[in-house]
């Protein structure tokens, strides 16, 4: 990966099946990843749309390894606190292969935290009192397909928010532009693939909806 | 528009190219849209991810006439109150004519709204009490997309809101999964392009963000 062409990189990857195979990728290299292409993937993010075309989305990349180690201090404890009821249920022999090989990269992830290449954090200015999810959630899907399209691994927690505006403060975040998901990204160890769901035909109904209760 | 491959159509659009001109388009020809069409673009929603593979969401795709205009009756009102203020702030002269466009667009999704092919919401399952946004928010990024990669127009709306309950009963929805948006989706009489942003430069930071107040 030293020579990368930026411009080019991921400008090929068809956009449907890019969507179809965009999954969390948890398990990444610790090689770095040159700044141009974060500034690629967020741009990409700023296309997202938002009320009144206001663009309340802030990114901030932390990359230096004391301060994503400081990061990871606060994530793990609000990680172990999350898996636990998971951990549990895994210890039974019929709990589902997918979702047990989920958590063990979920771990993986949580254990190699501060050796994430970027950990990249969106922000963004509240209205009335709250996140503009509706504006921000668009920009972080942006990013995570953006990554997918240049090759980079990448997934989409929010168990940083436990510690939210602890860490808010030390990324430069006001209070009225707080955090709303941490992007750990980096090369992957694994590669992109169409992960499992339900079939849309078991959530798409025509005029109203029937049976969901 | 007689004859179209579903399962071809669109697939060579490629992804970040896709993301840059996805712009919300408002003004939709009456045509219809094959349903095929519809499912394809909500399956693309379904890989969106979301906490522990929980994949909350669900799409309702309204097509009939009388059921589009019920809906527009409580959308005009709700858009009208929202729109006022720009209304009165774009008889300065100097309003910038972007917004000029993009309010008269609005303007005449309200106007239109009971004709647009097909109004799709997109509702799931709340937990601990509100919806999931950070997944919802992701599969209507990729509705947005998936769009764009088919050539229909689609934007986001959030004004049904104002009527929610009112709107999700009568559309099968029960109060814990409620619709957190409304897409109108036609065939557009506009086309896709790069919407008008602000450079990242301006809002990605390394580090530490500086200057935010």
């Amino acid at each position: 990966m030293a020579e990368i062409e930026i411009d080019t990189l991921g400008e090929d990857v068809p956009l449907l099946e890019g969507i179809r195979t965009t999954r969390s990728l948890r398990r990444l290299k610790p090689d770095p990843v040159p700044p141009a292409l974060i500034r690629k993937v967020c741009e990409a993010a700023t296309f997202a749309p938002s009320g009144g075309n206001r663009q309340p989305w802030f990114f901030v990349a932390v990359t230096e390894p004391e301060r994503k180690a400081w990061i990871a201090d606060r994530y793990r404890p609000a990680f172990l606190e999350y898996i636990a009821p998971a951990v549990e249920a895994a210890k039974d022999p019929e709990y589902p292969e997918t979702q047990r090989k989920n958590m063990r990269a979920a771990i993986h992830l949580a254990e190699h935290l501060h050796e994430a290449p970027v950990l990249l954090f969106v922000a963004g200015w509240t209205r009335r009192g709250r996140p503009q999810l509706q504006a921000l959630m668009p920009a972080v899907q942006n990013v995570l397909l953006a990554c997918r399209a240049v090759g980079l691994g990448a997934c989409l927690t929010q168990l940083h928010l436990a510690f939210g505006r602890e860490i808010d403060e030390w990324l430069g975040l006001p209070e009225n532009c707080p955090s709303c998901a941490m992007i750990p990204i980096g090369w992957p160890r694994g590669r992109y693939a169409r992960p499992s769901r339900r079939s849309v035909d078991t959530c798409l109904f025509w005029e109203r909806a029937e049976g969901i209760d």
